[in-house]
């Protein structure tokens, strides 16, 4: 029996190894179609991902792995590990296979074009050259819902692929509470006599000297360079090549300081928590992260928590404003407040940290207005810019600084946008943790002392990859389940602080 | 029958699809490899290509392959791509079947880890840090040249992978002639009293403006950036990584003016063949080159025959002299000698277009004395030494201008460096009837026109891709079978010339 089970388990890892590779090449293959491909390779190169994408589908769905599944699970005896490796197959073999093969290679070739469409679109500020494109991958996904069946929810089903249990149900009451509590604290703030100006946050900034120091930030937050890059694409983005292989992306703005630098954390948050993952993992399917929300919670809490707290840039306001001049007489406090400064803004990722939730909260809204309400690629740009007004009290002028601003859509990743704002729930429970553990953080952050952090980071959440599904792991993390609480009391203490009252 | 036939044809253009997607994948991943990959992801990297290439040779060695093969090969009215497109499936069939399939998939890994190694071993000048890796490369091509069985020469089964028909009978032939022709002019010009002063070449030269000026170069040539890109890497190459997506690699070096220059102009040649295949010949796997030498032609026909020619460089010294000041005083006359100077040196890739030749056969005498001869990876250094003392009159001082100066045997490419020799040959032989058809072409290559020769090459070359073997495609372009005649006539021409005598 033990012997069955040895074999069993080598040559059910043998095969999830093969996936595994196939996933690399996959990713390796989307980071240069978005980073260097000419543009004019980018059709066949979306027909071999297409390929690529049904050979892994073909694995994930086979016979071999229906039996692999069956064997595992009927085990009472298995490793935490074999048994999340089962679950997570399972997971897999269940969505997948319910997908026709060539309908699902139909649809990632359809990704493919679409993506290429929605970066002219986007750069001609014209929705209407993506439209069709959106519209036709509208279709694939609604029509993928029925292959999978629902029950009170169409959208639950998309929810559930990158947050695993999450409902439409579970993120109303959530996403209720939290619109609640930003929308009372933006009316404090703007009725607080106290206002901040960081126009000094927007003058010139040499390229090359934001990339030099967004590369300094980043080696010291822990980001192994000699394991990953950082180079430009059009929307920043993370991904795992491989075994210490996790690149980032960024965009530089020459009038911007803060854009680079915080997309630059944010991704260095990510990619810190892939690059920490137990090699232990290889060959299982569990070497990712356990959620989007809980990657979220990393990038997030990297990006906010620490990189725009006092602490942090105590630790590097020196060496910024030796390298740009321009912020000699800005003291620390002005500066601080100005990377926090509260302003409804259109750009989700340059929104600041208050508000952000709600871009959010008006993504989620129209997602399950498309799939729970049947509403079309034609009416969204009119409802986003309503529900812009509504919340924010500003409106889009054009469709690049509107609907077209995010590229979520465009590589059908419908349902993953919750995921940020629950990175925020998340991020936030898991630093009152680690506040509790190591009560003496702050002072750690100034010092320019990032590894207990990491350390923290590592053995409690990023080692562990996906064996755990983000309930357990929040659990086993902070004893409680997922709230709004702490991020809340997170943003009231910040802003108080801030605004003074 | 017709519609049988049909049929077939349908299922094997798509199964060849399939394959070149792979192809095209393992292209891609290994130019990131060589041009981005972080160090520590490079041992993971060379398990997914080992796992590539194992699919790539499960589907060329199938049974269904062979089915494919033996149906088609029965046809006696397959048109012309059908039977090229078959008897490379069959070639690479018989070759792939004899290896078995995990030994194949060890040596892909190897040559991964052997070529990180070559360039840790080039950095450090130390030929220990890669003795090991090629013992182990050359230990696995005995192996599969048992497996493949021979008659005369171990050494001809390596020749014919990438010179289809090609021996080293034919080769010994041919290379005497050329060795012979080399050595005497060589003589010639040594006891010329003419000397050329050549050192303006070696000043500074900013690597922005070199880049500027290679871009410029290439795009003029006809070298389209919108289906390829222009990266650095340790040693240039040329990458075909799908349809519209041909990528070169160049090294810049900021006291050279020729190296980087002129080695672009070499990739350039490579890439424009490829990017001027007919998209006819997508999913046949024929959209390559008929074969390296004649991919050579090619790329030494633009470097040389046109690149250091007096019409070229009446076309574009002007901008040279413009964005480099230093060749202000520099006449067209001088600079034109300049470049074409014949000086005996150690590096290959910067040897003058005379002496190149015996760098080649240098390295082919060591690899037929290799395969033939019995030679181990520890004797390589001293014959190598004493081959450029012999030949050249020089010695280099260490490995990483001696042994270690080329990743052809770090990548496994044994048999690929006659190649190069063998271009030159195919190159001035195409050249002599395109001047039979076009006269006129030194002028128009002196009024930058470069698509009169890129018509001619393509409607006569390019566009079949490896739909003819190279014997025919030679008889078929020239009318004449190979010979060194050509090329001969054109060093003695250009040198009696150039040296006055």
């Amino acid at each position: 029996m033990q012997k069955e089970f040895e074999d069993k388990l080598k040559a059910f890892k043998a095969y999830m190894q093969d996936i595994e590779y196939l996933s690399s090449a996959l990713s390796a293959l989307y980071w240069d179609a978005r980073v260097c491909s000419p543009k004019n390779g980018l059709h066949f190169r979306g027909e071999v991902l297409g390929f690529l994408s049904s050979e892994m589908y073909k694995r994930q769905t086979s016979s071999k792995m229906e039996s692999f599944i069956d064997y595992f699970q009927s085990l009472k005896e298995a490793d935490e590990i074999t048994k999340a490796m089962t679950d997570r197959a399972r997971r897999e073999y269940e969505r997948s296979m319910l997908i026709p093969k060539e309908r699902y290679r139909a649809y990632v070739v359809a990704v493919s074009d679409s993506e290429a469409a929605w970066e002219l679109a986007k750069d001609e500020a014209n929705y209407s050259l993506f439209r069709p494109h959106l519209a036709k991958l509208l279709a694939f996904n609604r029509e993928f819902i029925e292959y999978w069946g629902y029950e009170d929810s169409k959208y639950d089903k998309l929810l559930d692929y990158y947050e695993p249990g999450m409902t439409v149900e579970k993120l109303d009451t959530l996403f209720t509470e939290l619109k609640k509590a930003v929308i009372t604290l933006l009316d404090r703030i703007k009725s607080s006599p106290k206002k901040i100006d960081n126009t000094f946050l927007r003058n010139d900034y040499p390229i090359d000297v934001q990339r030099r120091l967004c590369d300094c930030v980043l080696k010291r937050m822990g980001y192994d360079l000699d394991a990953g890059r950082v180079d430009v694409s059009v929307h920043p983005f993370t991904v795992t090549l491989g075994n210490n292989d996790v690149r980032i992306t960024t965009h530089y703005y020459s009038k911007e300081f803060q854009s680079a630098l915080f997309s630059c954390i944010h991704e260095g948050g990510h990619a810190i928590y892939e690059q920490n993952i137990s090699e232990k993992l290889t060959g299982t399917m569990l070497k990712t992260g356990a959620s989007m929300g809980i990657h979220e919670s990393q990038s997030r809490l990297y990006e906010n928590i620490l990189g725009r707290s006092r602490a942090f840039w105590t630790s590097f306001y020196p060496e910024t404003q030796e390298v740009f001049p321009q912020f000699k007489d800005v003291s620390l406090d002005d500066f601080y407040r100005g990377i926090n400064a509260v302003q409804p803004s259109l750009i989700r990722i340059e929104a600041d940290e208050l508000t952000y939730s709600l871009h959010i909260i008006i993504r989620y809204e129209l997602e399950k207005a498309i799939f729970d309400g049947g509403v079309s690629a034609e009416e969204l740009p009119a409802l986003w810019n309503e529900k812009y007004r509504e919340y924010l009290g500003i409106e889009p002028q054009n469709d690049a600084e509107g609907i077209l601003q995010d590229m979520h859509w465009s590589s059908g990743n419908f349902g993953y946008f919750p995921s940020y704002a629950l990175g925020n729930l998340y991020g936030a429970q898991f630093f009152h943790t680690l506040k509790k553990d190591m009560p003496d953080i702050a002072q750690r952050i100034v010092k320019g002392d990032f590894s207990s952090l990491n350390d923290w980071l590592k053995s409690h959440i990023h080692q562990h990859g996906a064996v755990y599904l983000p309930e357990e792991l929040v659990k086993k993390v902070t004893g409680e389940e997922l709230t709004v609480k702490y991020f809340i009391d997170y943003l009231n203490n910040k802003y108080s602080d801030i605004y003074g009252f």
